[in-house]
C-alpha cells in the first residue's frame, strides 16, 4: 500500500507553547495532497455561487455546489513612490507550509529573494543571458553577505502577503535593501527584513566601488531619506563565536543539486535549511522563530559535505528593541565544509525564538 | 570577502548536446542574487514609461527610467467548463531556476502540486485545521500512488504558466488526476502529466471505496466524457526492477525538516530531488529530462537517510508514443531506507531524457 501523500495525527512535543503537546489530526483531503483552507478573504470575495443566480432545477437537485470558483487575482508586482519602491504579492504556496501549517522562515527567505530580484528587473532590465544587467555595471556584481528578518506571525497556505522592498546606499561600499512583509487582506504588519550588499568585481572577486553612471542610477531609484525597516542600532550585530566542539551537531548536509541557483551555487536560503537542523526539537517545533541574522561568507556547489553546528548563547544585547521578549532563547549556528582539518565557515548565523506558538494572520 | 550570490562563469560539462560545452557568463545583477530577464510579455504590456506621458524637464533630464514599471497581474485561479476543470497561473520564481536558467521537473512537479491542492480547496473547501475537507469523507483520504510528467520545454524565471487541471474516476479504487501545462504568452502547450490517487482509512491504513455521497460529489467535478493529458497506453508502465549492487549510488541523503509538508512527511518533489542526485553529470547538465514516472510506496519523516541508487535501463517500450525521440537515455531510480540489511524502497521511478539541450518558451 502506497500512503505517500497520507494525512496522519501529528504530536507536537512539549516546548514553551501551552499547545505544543495537542495533537492534530488531519481532516482528509480530495484528491490533492493535504488541502488546506484559504484566507478569509477569499471565502468573502469568492463563495459559493449567489443564490440570486437560479440554476436549471435539474441542475440544482443534482450537482453540489463548490466551495469557492474564483480565487482573486494577485496585484501586478509594480514599482511606486515615484519609482523608489517596489511591490509585489504572493500568494502562499502549500508547500511553503510545515507540518504547523504555517510558512517557515525559509519560505519567507525565499519570497524576498524573489521581490528583491524582480525589483532588480523593473531597475535594470536582463541580458539575453537572463540576469538583470546594466551596460554601466559590466564585470561588476552585487552580492549578498548579510540578512536580517523578523516575522511577528507566519501566513499560511492561501493566504496573500504584500512585500515592499526598497534600497539605500551606505557609505561608499555597502548598500542596503530592506523589506517590509504585511498581510494583504488587513494590510497588518507580518514582518520586516534588512539585507546588505557589496559589489564586487567578478574576475579578481574584490571589492569594488560603484562606477558613478550606477551610483547615479540607484541614487534615482533610492528613498529619500533613507527609511529603515529595522532600527539601526538592532541590525549589523556581530555574531557570536562557537566554542569548539560544538554544543549541537546535525547531520552533515548534501549539497542537492536541486539546491543550486541560477549561478551554479548553493541558494542562500538552503543555508538557512541547514541551520535549522541543529535546532533542539522542543524548540523548532513548539517556539515562534522571530528572528534570523545570517552572515554569508563563502560559497558551496552541489555535491559538498556541510557540517551544521550550533549552541544556546545567551540573550543578545538589543534583544528589547528587537522585539523577541524577556523568554527568547537565542542559537548560534555555523556551517562549515571540512577537508580533513582544514574547514571553511560559509555562514555564521544567529536565531532567536520567542516563546509561544507561531501564530498566522488567518488565525489572528 | 563574502560572495554567496555572486554570479560567476559557468562551464557545462559536454553531453548530450553541441552546445553543451559551451561557458556561460553570469551577467551583472543589480542589488539581488541574480536577476534574471522577464518574458517578451511582460516588456510589451509594462515597458517603459510612456513618452507621451511628459514629466518635469528637471526629472527627465537627471532620471534614467525603469525598464518595468508595472508587472502584469496573474489571472484568478477559478473553476471552469462547468466547474470540471480548474485553471491556474504562475510566475516562475528566481529560486525555481537552475544554473541553465530553466526550472527544473521538481519546479514543475511543486507546481502542479500546488494547482491540485487548491483544485481541491475549490471543491471541498476547508477545515479549520487547514485541510480541504467534506463532512462525508471524514476518516478517509486521498493519497498519491503514482505521478507521471512529460515536458516539452521549461520555463525560465518570469515566464508565466498555465497549469489545467481535472480528475476522473478510473474503476473503483482509484482517480486519476491530470494536468496540461501552456506558456500563458503563446498558448503553446509545454507538458502535461496524469496521477493516480487511491482513497485510504486514516486509522487502518487500508484502502477504501469511495462513500456514495463523495463518489456523487465526485462525478459532478468530473469531466464527462474523460479526457487524458497522455495518452493511455503510455499510462502507468510498470517500472523495471534495479539489480543490486545498483550501477550508480548516490549520496545518502537527509530529510530536512525543511524538507516536510503540512503533513509531517517528506514532500513528493523532495524524493524527485534525491532521485536526481543519481543521473550522470553530463546526462543532467546537457540533456533535457522529458519524463518521470514515479511510485510512490512508503513514506519517510525528517532526520532519516535515504540511499538513492539507479541504473541505466533498456529504452522503454512505449517510447515512441512517449515522444522522447530515438537516442533517448532512460534510468531507474531506487530510493530506499536501509536499518542494517533490511530496506524498505520508498520510491520507484524512471527518467527518461532527450537529446539536446532543454528549451523554454522565451528562448524558443
Amino acid at each position: 500500500m502506497s500512503a505517500v501523500a497520507a494525512s496522519i495525527s501529528l504530536a507536537r512535543p512539549a516546548a514553551c507553547s501551552s499547545r505544543a503537546g495537542s495533537s492534530r489530526r488531519a481532516a482528509p483531503a480530495a484528491p490533492a495532497a493535504a488541502t488546506p483552507r484559504q484566507p478569509t478573504a477569499v471565502h468573502a470575495v469568492a463563495g459559493a455561487r449567489p443564490s440570486a443566480e437560479p440554476e436549471a432545477p435539474e441542475a440544482a437537485s443534482t450537482r453540489p455546489q463548490p466551495h469557492v470558483e474564483v480565487f482573486p487575482a494577485m496585484i501586478a508586482s509594480r514599482l511606486t513612490e515615484d519609482n523608489r519602491m517596489f511591490v509585489e504579492a504572493h500568494r502562499i504556496r502549500g508547500n511553503e507550509v510545515g507540518p504547523d501549517q504555517r510558512t517557515s522562515m525559509i519560505s519567507i527567505a525565499t519570497l524576498l529573494q524573489e521581490a528583491a530580484g524582480n525589483h532588480a528587473v523593473a531597475m535594470w532590465g536582463r541580458s539575453t543571458e537572463g540576469f538583470a544587467s546594466d551596460p554601466g555595471m559590466a564585470g561588476l556584481i552585487f552580492v549578498m553577505t548579510r540578512m536580517q528578518i523578523q516575522m511577528e506571525e507566519y501566513p499560511r497556505w492561501g493566504d496573500v502577503i504584500q512585500i515592499n522592498t526598497w534600497f539605500q546606499e551606505d557609505g561608499k561600499l555597502l548598500a542596503q535593501r530592506d523589506f517590509r512583509i504585511t498581510d494583504k487582506a488587513s494590510g497588518r504588519e507580518l514582518g520586516r527584513g534588512t539585507s546588505t550588499w557589496v559589489m564586487i568585481n567578478m574576475q579578481t572577486r574584490r571589492l569594488s566601488k560603484m562606477p558613478p553612471p550606477i551610483r547615479e542610477k540607484c541614487e534615482a531609484f533610492q528613498l529619500q531619506p533613507p527609511r529603515h525597516s529595522i532600527p539601526r542600532d538592532c541590525t549589523r550585530q556581530k555574531l557570536p563565536d562557537l566554542s569548539l566542539p560544538a554544543e549541537i551537531v546535525g547531520p552533515v548536509q548534501v549539497a542537492r543539486r536541486t539546491d543550486m541557483d541560477m549561478n551554479g551555487h548553493v541558494n542562500n536560503v538552503t543555508y538557512l535549511a541547514w541551520a535549522m537542523e541543529t535546532v533542539p526539537r522542543d524548540v523548532y517545533y513548539g517556539c515562534h522563530l522571530y528572528q534570523m541574522e545570517v552572515d554569508f561568507k563563502a560559497e558551496c556547489h552541489s555535491g559538498e559535505l556541510v557540517e551544521s553546528l550550533a549552541a544556546r548563547c545567551a540573550t543578545h544585547d538589543k534583544l528589547a528593541c528587537n522585539g523577541a521578549g524577556p523568554d527568547a532563547l537565542s542559537f548560534v549556528h555555523v556551517l562549515r565544509r571540512c577537508q580533513g582539518e582544514a574547514c571553511t565557515e560559509l555562514v555564521r548565523a544567529r536565531t532567536t525564538w520567542r516563546a509561544g506558538e507561531p501564530t498566522s494572520p488567518s488565525s489572528a
